[in-house]
């Protein structure tokens, strides 16, 4: 596993990551985001089970991490809408290996 | 970002590998597990900061997932180690991948 298993050095870069997307709801926010810039009702919709504190908390947190922007336009009422920021869409890859391990963890799970 | 983006099926495969990797603490005791087996106390020196109970716990949840397997070693006193399951390693890439977007975030985040 890694050509560094166990290294310190690695476990810090690991524990950065993980302090950035604690939680269950950060990645499935910003998997929601990669299809488009969204407005916080329609996040939540898709987002299933995440209340609206929750939701509200998630997305400072994700802007402070420079994960998402959160832009007002001028319309009357104002509207805001969240988009994925280029960092964020850095966490593709991430994404992708936790949706093929979900697959097989789930098979590992329910099947056997 | 996935050729699915915000496809619902992939959100659901997410969710699964976030419930079975929650909070902060079990990929990083999986990386450590992933040098080779240890021991309790072996394994709360290296993830820095986890509690005993904290630990106990995520040992129990890990197990529960078939991620890690607990051996206790017919010796005098009794010995308990703790291993990485094939299941386990097979997060391989998903700790790769988070090490690498570990070191990217402490860039952004650090030294912007």
């Amino acid at each position: 596993m890694l050509t560094t298993g166990g290294c310190p050095k690695t476990m810090l870069s690991i524990r950065d990551a993980l302090e950035a997307l604690e939680g269950k709801w950060k990645l499935l926010i910003l998997f929601s985001l990669s299809a488009g810039p969204k407005r916080f009702r329609q996040i939540g919709k898709e987002v299933t089970g995440i209340t609206d504190k929750a939701l509200s908390k998630e997305l400072k947190s994700l802007e402070m991490n420079r994960l998402i922007k959160r832009e007002v336009h001028d319309t009357f009422p104002p509207t805001v809408e969240y988009s994925i920021t280029a960092h964020g869409m850095s966490l593709e890859k991430v994404m992708e290996e936790l949706h093929y391990w979900g697959l097989a963890h789930r098979k590992t799970i329910f099947e056997k």
